[in-house]
């Protein structure tokens, strides 16, 4: 977004918008992750951030093909939204003086990035299948499919232990 | 959140904390839903951005109840998530140059909102369950499931009709 980017005056054009937007948000993820990796204590939080680093590095990549499908070089614009939801995250896990509260205060911030992603994805599907790019709207899936699935894991690690252990 | 806020140490204080983040969130919420409605062309997209307000205004007054039903008073603390989703949605509505597609592009925005107290209230509900505050809980429930019923409604209005018109 900004002063130099085209007008928006067509859904196509709001859907390369919205995939340049996601496309800087993950990649923001994947340096936002290595700091939560660090932070965390509980061996399994530890290793579902590493698992969705790695998922995330090759989101990029879906993201990448999609542009190509889509007859776009992949580009990025500042999106505040994802800006806003790391730093509040960075924020926070500086004012935990707790090991195990801070577990806590992680899955939080974590669910909040995973909510983004599935409603932007979700926004995207559902444009892309409008705009008879059902081809594009299929990849974008298996990304959606992948954030629900880390969403729903980690609210399960949260009530089975990290939020008991924080109490 | 800031240089002036106590440290967090337990699991009742980063559930305070939480309380006081959406307590913030929800009130600029209120601010930016009257910019929302004047731009919305779709009469039943304006009715439902008009309705959500009325919500968010009886949202805030549980969030009071709540504050009071754990002992302390209502106070908020900055959100830059929320800030960040707020100002992403005024930038993207700034850069359409077409109704229809600034339509398509305010319920985009709106689900991210959405989303955002679903993850919000999702969490603090568990939290306030495992402080042993059911009472708390239940209350918090009710705004989640109306967030949650918007973000459906949006979703139907977007699929049957917005996205249609706007493609």
């Amino acid at each position: 977004m900004g002063l130099f980017t085209a007008d928006i005056k067509t859904l196509d054009d709001l859907f390369v918008h919205q995939l340049q937007d996601i496309y800087y948000a993950e990649q923001q993820i994947t340096k936002a992750l290595p700091k939560m990796i660090s932070k965390a204590t509980d061996p399994q939080l530890k290793q579902s951030f590493e698992m969705h680093l790695k998922e995330t590095e090759s989101q990029i990549k879906r993201l990448e093909q999609v542009f190509q499908m889509h007859g776009h070089k992949p580009k990025a614009v500042d999106c505040p939204a994802i800006d806003g939801i790391l730093k509040e995250a960075n924020e926070v896990a500086g004012e935990v003086g707790d090991k195990e509260v801070l577990d806590a205060a992680l899955v939080a911030s974590a669910q909040a990035v995973e909510h983004y992603e599935i409603t932007k994805y979700g926004t995207m599907i559902a444009w892309a299948k409008r705009l008879g790019r059902d081809d594009c709207a299929s990849v974008l899936q298996q990304t959606l499919d992948e954030e629900k699935a880390t969403d729903q894991k980690l609210t399960a690690m949260a009530e089975s232990k990290i939020n008991q252990k924080a109490a």
